[in-house]
């Protein structure tokens, strides 16, 4: 059983510490496999970015040689997953929807942590389009940027704690979600300051799309999601030179 | 890893078939326990049986005598999770929202095929409960009662076959939710007539709650699941006089 | 007329106590019969309670020997009316319904105030479940429980009075909602200190149950809330051995 | 005990159908006044109509020369509630939305059944707007118009029926709100032959005002719904010829 | 192509205002006229004076005698809207709505900061039945009265600024509405103050307006909005006097 | 006053099309400025082409040499205005967000009309996702794709006369949204034959850009939309070979 875990920026040890995560998540069966995009931006902190990583992760998945029977957007509300469902047959999971059903079994109400205040309009905006915002009773920013997270832990499972802490006490949240693929395997420091359970998106990404394979369910045909018809397209994928064969 | 498997009614073999259901959804190492409840209906099929069967599962939870990881509360849209869940530190699924939630990754559409009409109102109101409701489409009823579909699973599997392909045709769905537990195992073959993703909702609520234990999730304690403050409870648990003097 | 008000405890000083605002709310013509369930928990504050509580009411209902024309659940946002709607035909009314609908009769926005935190979204659920949601502003927690209410009902006044006073000034709430059947005979005196309409449950329940008598309006039987199938129940009703052990 | 009962039309007739019903719901200490509005429409059945309507009861309120304790608008659906019961302390009651809240007490999902198509989006953006709408299935027009029911009872009935079936049928309904003030005295007739509970909306607001005047509830002056400050209007109230002292 | 803009109250400075802002909004082809109605409350803070506006600037309309193209009913979430699209065939433009698709069209998130805090749930309710209200992010008063915006607009506009940095700061809007007809002309200054898009609502009604003239859209006359059937009404229009033929 | 109108797709004589319906609806000083996309798919029938042409419409408009002062997206319901917000100042317009606020200005309820079905739940959840979906009562497909609308405009325009007939009669639409930039130009034909308003997207984004110029009103900056921080992006912008640099 493999498992594409996809990085939305062009980041490597980014990548290397969502596939730490990953890992530590899958079962035995399971092998991980973490792709860095070719384009893209270092740390997806806008649509702007989360869009042109959108494209760069289906080209990712679209150019890997080998099988594999689910892939992971392992961005937190990034743009693209419908992209990729109707790219695939195998599952295609947003790890920001993983682990909000995660979140909604384990409690009555949840918070997302994210890093910048910007962004908070559009995890909204993605959990509400997925129809998994109703129990989400807010989205804080603790006030970082993606690549802080890399450099400087401590801080950044302070500045969460605190954001998190005030998600309990002011909001009401029972649980809370790590909002950033970037945050992966600092759950637990967080779960032990503040006695609440917190998921990691990257794991909860990882546990669900095992539970698809292992329940041979894949990604509907039916309507929406059915493969893209065939076309003349231009700059695509976008391995080759984009231009080069362009009118 | 063991898990707790508890059917809502008093019907042993409807129980078997959760169990066999369960055990074909489970990984190697998940050790799959049956619960029939002592208390009860034969089949659940109105609110006022739904609330006997929540103090009823309840009840088999508690006297239970063996360590658990979780429980799975193997009734479609039953009343009674968030009692196990004060009453539990472990994950309690319900086999409901664990089959939306499948659902919801598969496609941008589902439907629920139940059994009858009466429990249309009810699963709608325990999805839009759950948080889960915005992406259904319909939940419609095959016409059978819960017995039937032990009864005659040929002629169950053509009913809902037909009930969902209409939620296809005509309401939009991309993936079928089958919409109660007595329809563990008749996935397959509604798939193969259907070439649509169709959610058995026991094997959901197994790859649901061996998801949460792998992570090491386990329900919030910090409000409204909080473990119930010690009482004077009369009457609880139920087992010991109540089966002496029953029909 | 005569009118059952069943408490959802099994504290029968509190019994009392809803019996007598439901008098003093009731008409003239009107019986008001007290029932404390057989079995169930002293104080309904969690959700395993409140489903004990729902199988312990239909439990005193439908073992009460004399013939009746309305029920009153006199539980604030407790779980089981639908089944008590479904074994009656008379009309079953729930007193957080009851209540929701009179102060939406009366302002714009309303809030409710009820005892302890952790019922906070327990009742928010319940009433976005029964469709009057929408126009609640809040629900706040006075930080009492519910016996505190007895013991000392000028400390509950002046808790409750501070907590209303906040979900006016803060929340935009024009009326105020008890949130408690334990807090019935307290509304004038919040009313005095507020100067804001404070709608009292179990008054609103009884207002509301001879409202539907009058008309001769009955509990629809056309399909969610027709009358249950007779089966083979085990342990149903509760009341006979289960007692034995019992004061 | 006094209550006004306002028709929002300027036939008389129809008042007179109205004070029926109204009477023939009332309590033994209500006096029912019918008062019908000086200007205005024969029928209400569009916006412009019924913002003609709404200033008009507000008028024939404001000008009865009697106390009263409360005030029933008796246009289902119509505008102006809110004016009313800015200019009043006594409860005032729309009865559309005190239709809709017996309706809810009663079922799990109730349909309304209308006179002409064109009020559908006007009925159902004013439940909507009241905060009642989530448990309403569906708006249906029987397609006569105000005065034919007066006309032709029968016929009224039959169509009425016809509608209302399908309301249940195909949408679900448990029961069925009566849509329009002129259908007052109808509901019986339609409740025979559906077997599913029908209110009739003048029925329903008179035993709300009673109840609200029963617990000595009124209307909240906390904040929107305050007196309005005086001011130098013009035209208002409308008996005195309007245009005489304006420019 | 000329452009009625009708104040909601009778202030004729007010008008005034109003005109000469929307005279800055327009285009070169575009003749406004601003009309004052006859009757009504020299400032509309309340659901009773704008009821009697809705009326008032029917009337204003309904009795200009010369040909125009569109009307813009020029008070922010005052009632009466669909009243002048039925008389209408030309486009009649509600401020609010308008403005309110502009700051839609600006950003992720708006606010509406209007006058006095009692027209706050009313300005919730009318952008939420408009459809509107999902991106707003809070209704925020600054504390002033109508004719206080007239007498001191720099109180007035320290005042909004105040008010509108609050709703960026704590409610994160990322565009502000001015929610009074009689803010007009003050949207730059708040702009200069918060660095943040500020919308006018009557400059936005204009746009609204001029666009719709353009592409040649009228008003459908299908369904809810068609012109409301001959009918002998009482008192309308309201210029002559109203009661000499009423009984 | 120069405004770019972006094509989706990759098809010239598509962006030709919607270059004259611009250029109709425009005003006298308003220049039009057609472009096509240098990379993607002759027609965006799904949310993999979507993606694409999200990235792509950026490109081509960050790429553009000269000043504008506004932008149109000219594809219904395709993924990206966000990106373009944030990387422009001027005002970024959504064809479908400006035809569904036309819309909703001319009648209670509006459906749109689209080329497939596989479009409609990417169609609702965008417009959902705007906030302009309430008023919305159906999106319906006629059944052909984007480029059959060029060959063939007679058989286009019957199919959607057809489906829009229907929403009107059967979903109570009372306004009809194009839900195609490749629509473009087909509207008064639709409108003859349907006595309904009908909105042309690329008409209705024209006159929503020129309202937002004419007022000055640019993209907020405050939060979501600022412009994205300098990054060392990978592949951006697209016109370079994408890959020479990489790996």
């Amino acid at each position: 059983l493999r498992i594409l875990v996809v990085n939305v920026n062009t980041t490597a040890t980014m990548t290397e510490g969502i596939r730490q995560s990953a890992i530590a998540a899958s079962g035995p069966d399971t092998e991980i496999v973490a792709l860095t995009p070719a384009i893209g931006s270092p740390s997806v902190e806008c649509n702007f970015e989360s869009y042109l990583s959108a494209v760069a992760v289906m080209d990712a998945v679209v150019t890997y040689p080998e099988p594999f029977d689910a892939v992971i957007q392992a961005g937190f509300g990034e743009h693209g997953k419908e992209g990729l469902q109707e790219l695939l047959s195998q599952p295609a999971v947003d790890i920001a929807e993983a682990a909000a059903q995660l979140a909604m079994s384990l409690g009555a109400r949840y918070s997302v942590v994210t890093t910048l205040r910007r962004a908070v309009p559009m995890l909204e905006d993605r959990l509400r389009g997925a129809g998994l915002f109703e129990r989400c009773v807010s989205v804080r920013a603790a006030g970082m940027n993606v690549l802080d997270l890399e450099e400087d832990p401590k801080a950044a499972i302070a500045a969460i704690v605190e954001e998190a802490r005030r998600a309990v006490d002011e909001d009401g949240a029972e649980v809370i979600v790590l909002g950033c693929g970037g945050m992966a395997g600092l759950a637990e420091a967080i779960e032990d300051a503040l006695k609440v359970p917190v998921v990691d998106p990257v794991a909860a990404g990882v546990v669900m799309a095992e539970s698809l394979v292992r329940l041979g369910l894949r990604t509907s045909k039916v309507n929406s999601l059915a493969t893209p018809p065939a076309k003349d397209l231009v700059g695509w994928p976008l391995r080759a030179p984009v231009r080069a064969p362009a009118v």
